[in-house]
């Protein structure tokens, strides 16, 4: 087990030692098989709880990856075993690339000698592409009626291994969403079908462990990480991308924007158990020395093709961002603030043509499709302050959104939506309301939003609020947002804070949405925090090492992790104390049995001796 | 200018250079004066932009008093200015205490010699209360119709330096509040006199800036500071309290619990800008030797009276834990967890007797009315878990506080509700909307609530979600929550942390309500951030020192602070940049008018050589 921030070596290959490696502080890895395909092993985290509990373990979704196993081996020269090539090629309906697209300079940024990172080598990888005219995509199993190991493994991992037979209350406000009590194959099936839910997972990704996305599943998150002109290294993004899985990023998507964002992102696919997003947009304008204008088809196609083989599991496609739109940003406070919608706003502009991503569409779909490479079709027009949220530029994508939604349904591929940004409370509704409305209920994938713009450098906070409620309102998935937004690239302090504030608003999402599975958790730490069992209430929590640093800071004594008081109140004071000895008399009294039943009670408590004090100094 | 962390000396006397005086970054104070009381200050923080803004200052709410004025002398063995005193004196209704209530050693958990924190003297203070038969409440001057200094200051502070006359734009949903445009001096007057907000404001209590808790103003945040008998000094107390203040802290309770409640108490008052709450039951315990069943009505009283005549603002009562209502905690999963709450409930079971809160009320009332202490009417109930929200105790409590209120209306005083606590957020409506038609519109004032358990460590974040949306709802003042909660003591760090990420979510909240005031910060933040003016954002918002260091973390230079990019995109994708660009060219054309315009718009682009590149290593 080591685990260390990575040496800052400009361009030296990551070593394996660099990441994060070893179990989760107080939980062990464990797998459940599945039935229609015993070989899939679906990862889940366990937290075994202190003996005096009486309680069975509490299963926790794990999108860590082998990085958390101890009998793994981890070794980031090789990449990931990948688990799911032989499901890929079982199927019949792909073919070996006979002449994979060769790396070119441009695909590196033309970066030469010292300044080009080193190429990720493995002679073994094949480059799969779907056989002309087969349908390759988890959308067209759906369709077809077939379950896919993707899908059975889906399935296993949103139950968390709870008992299909366990009582199941249902408690929450969802908005018209159809969560099921148990999540089966064939539920995971139906929802992707009708293009409710998504599983990104692009065919050459085979070191993938495969995640749902869609409104009646948990809620997700993704993490951005990502190299820049300005600033970092491979070994900085792959330690990013295992560092944000680990405390529970269930999509990356890499952003990087510099030179050598070929060999990087290879590096990070290679490595990682989730799915990997990109915005190929980015790639492209690199392709052509950055100018915005030069952009064109060929380049773009080029790219796609390129990231399509490298594995990457959804492209964000900013093909919303529409010619007639652009001019209704003139007048925002803060125009066009998504990086793909402003370069494709800058060459409509310039051109004075259609977006080349909306003509080409369904050129784009085709491409994807033979990759069931996923779209996340992006808002590029999306408000940059609260000033210019819900105005008619956003709308008007959004409309776009849903009309390319059925042209890419159409082509078999899957969908997501991206959304805001930047919405005050009162604001957040509309959006999911014109998103279901208009995009005919594909997953909605949102930044934030930010409820307010006056806190810069606590807007993984402001936006956490936003993402909390979305997510309660029907989003699937939730783009975290880090420390250091509007401020500077995050480094891993900050990833890792972007990660936990976002799992715990998806989860927040997800309670008052009442998910079958989601009070678990919260009851498992209530239980453990009135029975003072601090180690358990620790270990149950997103972030067993800060809670317990918290409380070491004021309590460090071992014996006071078992101490029935703790230093807010002192042992005087404790209210769950007392709480717990008013429980042990009243048990059993109805309300309505109160003034009988307390009598005696309080005649127990005074025969008893009625006090039970702790002295410590 | 000294801003440094005290050092921990065990009960030696806090010294002025303990605290953080001198002004805050980016900012300067300044002051309006009245129009009916031309004699009151109020003090506000104005942030002067960069030039190139063409705009002016921006006025920010200031709580922070005399400490951020660096013409002020601050001595914190002398106590600030009793700026209040004259206006108290002067109206004629109230009279010098002959023989004030001399400190006991049991005010100070008997602590002696070494263990006993040092006195706070000051020879000049006199001890004031109501004339028999004078009404010297806020609220009883409200209803005679008169408007007070406090009154008019509050009303001054509310509209933050606003032109009167300059356009007002409302873009919110409040509920059925009734917020309007301008606040003046008699609206204050008809929110108080009908009880729909408060002014905490002890007539012992001198050097007080007043401040108003009322859903039609400004959503106000509380911070807790507090020793415990685990930990802490006078001097940490007394700097947590001038430190929370200094980062927008509205009020502060003192929720100490240990040995020296009185004199650590005397330091506070007699610094406090802001009203400082307590909860008399705590010290009253440490009176009793800290058994809860030797609680009594004489004891509580001699601490009310002791903390009247400090100059405490509010109290926090939890007369509505009733005795039928006890045992419908007993199947919760975390049972009581106020520790007022829990205190009370052990006494009503030992005693088998309703409470002595609730049995004497009408004579607490008496005694707050004469000195002006206002209520807080405590939720003892409140859950301590997600799983126990909204159920049969907590809303029975909250209806009987709804009656409380009355009683305490009638006889003069001022009322403010507590409210939880733990809620998901799918239930956090309800407690605004139950406490709205209970409680009679009295200020609600919530703590949190959090919206998920399963984030120890997190908790300010967690409830953060929960306060902001509670006070978009309704709620007046939001106590703040630290990532210590649960954990241990908060320290200056966690202070801090609390009340930032409290200060953004009471302005969500207020963005949401559509208060007129609330946007002209966030369009002045997002019109910087557009126009890159970075030293303009970061003192804008609500830490400027944090946000300069993120964003110096990655651009030092001190020319990246004016240059046109930032280390997230670098200088060729930034979309500031090229939205600015779009927004030159497409200036003044209708979206109708798009085709046209923009074919012009396209070759003056092009006629200009299209390109404005940074070019940067």
């Amino acid at each position: 087990m080591n685990i260390h921030a990575p040496q800052i070596g400009k361009n030296a290959p990551p070593k394996t030692d660099d990441v994060a490696v070893g179990p989760r502080l107080g939980s062990r890895k464990v797998y459940a098989s599945g039935e229609l395909f015993p070989d899939i092993r679906v990862p889940f985290r366990e937290v075994a709880l202190h003996p005096t509990a009486n309680e069975p373990p509490l299963t926790i979704y794990d999108p860590s990856g082998p990085y958390t196993d101890p009998d793994a081996t981890i070794d980031i020269d090789k990449g990931l075993p990948r688990i799911r090539e032989a499901w890929v090629t079982g199927r019949g309906d792909v073919e070996v690339v006979a002449e994979p697209r060769q790396v070119k300079p441009e695909d590196n940024g033309f970066a030469s000698g010292k300044h080009l990172a080193p190429q990720f080598h493995d002679e073994t990888r094949k480059v799969y592409k779907a056989r002309v005219g087969a349908a390759v995509t988890q959308l067209e199993y759906a369709r077809a009626g077939k379950i896919t190991p993707e899908m059975e493994y889906v399935a296993i991992r949103e139950n968390l291994r709870r008992e299909q037979n366990a009582p199941c209350v249902r408690d929450g406000e969802d908005f018209g969403a159809s969560i099921p009590d148990f999540v089966t194959p064939e539920f995971v099936r139906q929802e992707i079908a009708r293009g409710r839910a998504i599983i990104p997972a692009n065919i050459n990704h085979g070191e993938l462990e495969p995640m749902a996305i869609g409104r009646n599943f948990l809620v997700k998150i993704n993490a951005n990480i990502g190299n820049s002109a300005v600033l970092s290294t491979v070994a900085d993004e792959v330690d990013k991308m295992v560092w944000a899985t680990r405390w529970g990023a269930d999509t990356v998507m890499d952003l990087s924007t510099g030179r050598n964002i070929h060999n990087i992102r290879d590096w990070i696919i290679r490595n990682s158990p989730v799915p990997i997003g990109t915005v190929p947009i980015y790639q492209a304008l690199e392709k052509v020395g950055g100018v915005a204008e030069d952009l064109n088809w060929e380049v773009f196609r080029d790219t796609l093709i390129e990231q399509a083989e490298q594995g990457v599991d959804y492209f964000t496609i900013h093909a919303g961002v529409r010619l007639p739109f652009i001019p209704m940003t003139a007048k925002r406070v803060t125009g066009i603030v998504s990086r793909g919608g402003s370069i494709m706003a800058k060459w409509c502009l310039a051109h004075h043509r259609e977006s080349f991503l909306y003509d080409h569409f369904e050129d784009i779909c085709d491409i994807m499709r033979a990759y069931d490479v996923s779209f996340s079709l992006g808002d590029g027009l999306r408000p940059g302050s609260t000033r210019d949220a819900n105005d008619e530029a956003q709308f008007s994508e959004l409309r776009t959104l849903g009309e390319l939604t059925k042209v890419a349904w159409n082509h078999g591929c899957q969908v997501m939506i991206e959304g805001p940004g930047h919405v005050a409370m009162h604001k957040i509704k509309a959006n999911m309301d014109e998103q279901l409305k208009h995009c005919h209920e594909a997953p909605f994938y949102t930044l934030g939003p930010l409820t307010t713009d006056i806190a810069p450098g606590y807007d993984h906070i402001t936006s956490a609020i936003g993402a909390a409620m979305i997510g309660w309102f029907g989003t699937a998935m939730l783009c975290y947002v880090t420390p250091k937004e509007h401020l500077g690239l995050p480094d891993r302090d900050d990833v890792k804070t972007g990660v936990i504030t976002y799992k715990l608003a998806a989860h927040a999402a997800d309670l008052a949405k009442g998910h079958p599975a989601a009070a678990l958790r919260d009851d498992a730490v209530s239980r453990a925090r009135f029975e003072f069992r601090w180690e358990d209430q620790f270990n149950l929590g997103l972030d067993p090492e800060t809670a317990q640093k918290f409380h070491d800071a004021t309590l460090p004594k071992e014996a006071h992790k078992t101490a029935h008081f703790c230093s807010m109140c002192g042992p005087k004071f404790c209210s769950m104390k007392i709480s717990q000895e008013v429980r042990d008399f009243a048990a059993g009294v109805a309300p309505n049995e109160a003034v009988e039943g307390m009598a005696a009670m309080s005649r127990k408590f005074r025969d008893l001796g009625g006090e039970i004090e702790v002295k410590v100094e």
